[in-house]
């Protein structure tokens, strides 16, 4: 079975050695959010997650959850109603949530280590919790005071969950598609009607009540996504004044059976005239959408993170205790009958490989997170624009890179025990299989792709990108004089210009022909990716080199680096070459003739 | 769920029109090959194939294998066992075995389209044959005539099938740490005991025998891999004049749970002083076992490639039904209600992945199977041995990048459903759990490209690269005059140059430093791998271009091959310099500081 064991050390180093959390924290006016304070937190979920979520982790894989034919009630696996009433009665619900509603009010990227322990101690389990933020910011944002009342608070504190109701059978990225209808009623509610799949914990025995936002139509609504409207549907009704009554018209109509993620109850929901409540603008559900999408991307990004940092602890593990062959430069350990395998370097390439994206990784996450705070809380409309335009870039990046990046971490992690890694026993198999839903749900990669470059870079001028390339620059700048770091500031700049060069003919070549965008796209993407982790492995090794780390520790930071800029890193050689080689390549073959 | 049918038009391109097959195996005496006889094998194939085995394979999958504990009695899913009789009758077993041992004489390259299709259908069910052919290669090669009599005329025949027993719970590639014994026996026969594991079908109910080829210990056998001898031994005793007798001491004490491939037993074998027969010269084992291994890894190479086809059919079929979003150029289809996700460049990137990969394999594994014949009937000797070291140098290519292509052809496959193909009923969920053993089992990813660098490349002089090299010269030279493959002479020749030189530096990097083999090999087979590819996708336009084929396949060819040398060929700049960064980038960190 594979263990987890919070990566304390590395994730302090993280918030606070590299991005000065702490710091940005004070001056962004969450007084409370001091390092003290966050030690503990993160002392605290290493605990709840490590003791509680991870060894339910195989349980919920090999039990799944169970749906009830007859009430439509879904019994999720041993152990996980406990386990969510535990997190309530922690207080971990509402961490990050604003006090008024009953949260704790800690900054968001406060609450992402919390995250990620989450997914890899149980990412199945985590998905319940999960769907409740987006939930949250909606009716934060758009949400009357009444439904703030009603709904909000009940799901801040955990006793209630949520969802987001958009796929159908026939519409998933295309919701312009969408059939669910809304029918105003006398009382000012509405009657949805639809059937709405892949809705994550749809339905459950955790809580009392479930709150649905729910995508659908109303009657006059344009056609197209113009024609969207959001709303609030409870599993059981509740009135104006936040009373729960009886069951509403909303039922789970089966389970799907999944590759992985069992133990997550990916739920068919039957809306049969339910009683819901409109959420902001009459067709105007599509923007409410894009901000619970948008904290649900940068959530799924730390699903594959987490589920990598699993990953590699155990292949870690396991490849220091395997016995199997001679170091080819003679034995290390001439007493044991074999050496550990980690002795061997394609071994080591495989471990290297999680551990730089893992860990270059984790600072491209919580940097993101840093930026919804700023682009809240930042001092002035300058700074907060330059955070939301940051944080618009770099979700697509987060989301897509990190999610890939669990695909390779996974697979090199299960690559690491052979054949033993392919047998349920060890665990690994799991994490792959569970690891392989990131790269689809909330967006696939190749959507993921074309907002980056369609939206955030091209239609938006590149607003995003100029911040972040102004940051490198500005590293770069500060680090002149730093040998410890001296050997990857050249790279870093050079990939830096030739991203810019990149971004400057795709344009011009979209310009001329909009498939050049959808072909440029996930290269661009892929690029961008490894752009963005140089930079942070090389703050990692300057923040190492300043800090009072431990020297293994800091010979862990400069060699990864090394490795990083030597192994992976020229994958972008690879990517600019197919971003070059145009739509033609693409686009001329007829798709009868494939 | 999936479906499959055998690429015929495709596979008769790859063994006629670009490898000249029937000419080939005229020349080599096969004088029942002909086109006519081959074209009837494919047909016959593809209905066995499609009609019989593919729609097994959900079942498989869904039932898996059952072992009773009280008699360690297997039962493998619905209709396997019926399908293996009709597999029996027709045929099929001994297509390409020898004919004085029962066999249909055919040479191995004309089984190979078969084994394809086999995989694509149905990998699951395929395990259970594919092993008798290491034992029938195994008993070919070293049993004495008795032995031949007794178990290779009823594996050719397909009335019992083979195992290859070589792993044991703490050694896997390590083959010089294994334990079990042979005791010698009045009667001339040995007495095993010991316990093997990941045997696949080590027990089923498809036949009355199984024969098991034991790798084991005499009890003065020297330590380590020089003191491995092999054994034929019987689910049933045989005696010396063939005749079945009463159960022998093996018997099957659990088997694995599995990421995939779940309809294939992977079987603990425990050996408990059973009866069986030295193959072969004592302590030489290792070698006979290699014989084995080089089938079976030939054939788990064509697994990669068969399961990546299926997947490829079934995203296709998708892409042109799923509709969802408009072309950035504009509406395809502005009479239904969205355009087919196959007009997106993005989606179009993941299918020509799988088709570059898919075809280009196809001749990648076809042409080793050739060299299979060659070395064994060529001319003469000089012939012969030069079949034999491309073969060698071949063989972990093959595996290898088939293989990896098959986890990544099965990831894009999958990906183009979107969330849909990670639910079970689509059946791409189970194509990517099956393809991902091919990496590991017969040896990982790992050891084919130890395999590649270490032995085939620089113990033994390149002398496989050496005469690879020449073919791909001599195509360029052939057709240096010929503008429909004129774009690509240039970059091939580029390619391959860069190889040579790479082999070189690395060659004179090893001998300072043999960590450095080890630190490249991955990135040197990967590179290999793509070249090798490069020259087949130039060979399959010329040949097409130069064919009778209808223009939609030369067009799907010529925009395949561009796609691929603009799109994935560029790969080798980022294998290439990870190949150049050398060991310190990953032999430097001490294994503890990971």
């Amino acid at each position: 079975m594979s263990t987890y064991q919070a990566p304390l050390a590395d994730m302090r180093f993280a918030l606070f050695d590299v991005l000065g959390a702490e710091s940005v924290f004070q001056r962004l006016g969450y007084a409370e959010a001091t390092r003290d304070v966050l030690d503990a937190v993160l002392d605290e979920a290493a605990r709840f997650t490590g003791t509680v979520l991870a060894p339910l982790n195989a349980v919920g894989d090999r039990e799944g959850c169970k749906l009830d034919r007859d009430t439509g009630a879904v019994t999720t696996p041993a152990g996980f109603k406990q386990a969510y009433a535990q997190y309530v009665d922690g207080g971990w619900a509402g961490l990050t949530s604003p006090v008024e509603f009953g949260g704790q009010g800690m900054p968001h990227a406060a609450g992402v280590p919390l995250k990620e322990m989450i997914d890899a101690a149980n990412l199945s389990w985590g998905n319940f919790p999960l769907l409740s933020h987006g939930a949250t910011e909606a009716l934060l944002h758009y949400g009357e005071a009444w439904q703030q009342e009603a709904f909000l608070k009940p799901l801040i504190e955990g006793r209630w969950t949520g969802t987001m109701c958009l796929t159908e059978p026939h519409c998933g990225t295309d919701l312009g598609l969408l059939k669910t209808r809304a029918e105003p009623q006398a009382d000012g509610s509405y009657a949805i009607a639809g059937t709405k799949i892949f809705i994550t914990a749809g339905e459950h025995d955790f809580t009392d009540n479930i709150v649905h936002l729910v995508l659908a139509r109303l009657p006059d609504a344009p056609a197209g996504s113009k024609g969207i409207s959001l709303f609030v549907v409870p599993k059981r009704r509740v009135d104006r004044e936040g009373n729960m009554g009886e069951a509403n018209a909303v039922r789970c109509g089966s389970l799907e059976h999944k590759m992985g993620i069992h133990g997550s109850a990916t739920c068919v929901m039957n809306f049969d005239g339910a009683q819901g409540y409109l959420v902001g603008q009459p067709n105007k559900g599509l923007m409410a959408m894009f901000v619970m999408m948008n904290t649900a991307r940068l959530a799924v990004g730390l699903q594959g993170l987490g589920v990598s940092d699993r990953a590699l602890q155990n292949a870690l593990r396991y490849s220091r205790e395997r016995l199997q062959m001679r170091a080819l430069s003679g034995p290390k350990f001439p007493d044991k009958p074999a050496d550990p395998i980690i002795v061997h370097p394609d071994v080591r390439r495989m471990l290297l490989t999680c551990k730089a994206l893992v860990e270059g990784g984790r600072l491209m996450g919580y940097d993101a997170a840093l930026q919804v705070d700023i682009a809240t809380h930042g001092a002035d409309t300058a700074e907060r624009e330059q955070a939301d335009a940051l944080l618009g870039f770099l979700t697509p990046i987060v989301k897509a890179c990190l999610t890939e990046w669990g695909v390779e971490c996974t697979y090199n992690a299960l690559q690491c025990f052979g054949g033993h890694g392919y047998i349920a026993e060890h665990g690994m198999e799991q994490l792959a299989r569970d690891a392989r839903i990131t790269t689809l749900y909330e967006g696939t990669t190749g959507i993921q792709a074309l907002d980056l470059l369609g939206r955030k870079v091209l239609q938006m001028q590149g607003a995003g990108l100029k911040v972040f390339l102004a940051q490198v620059e500005k590293f770069c700048e500060e680090q002149a004089g730093n040998a410890a770091v001296a050997e990857f500031i050249g790279p870093l700049r050079e990939k830096a210009a030739q991203w810019q060069q990149m971004t400057v003919q795709v344009g011009k070549r979209a310009a001329a022909n909009p498939d050049e965008i959808g072909a440029a796209s996930y290269d661009y993407l892929m690029y961008s990716g490894y752009v963005v982790l140089a930079y942070w492995w090389a703050r990692s090794v300057a923040a190492s080199e300043a800090s009072s780390q431990p020297a293994d520790f800091k010979a862990g930071k400069r060699e990864t680096a090394r490795f990083y800029y030597g192994r992976i890193l020229p994958r972008t050689l690879a990517h600019a070459a197919a971003v070059a080689s145009g739509a033609d390549t693409l686009t001329t073959l007829e798709a009868d003739a494939f």
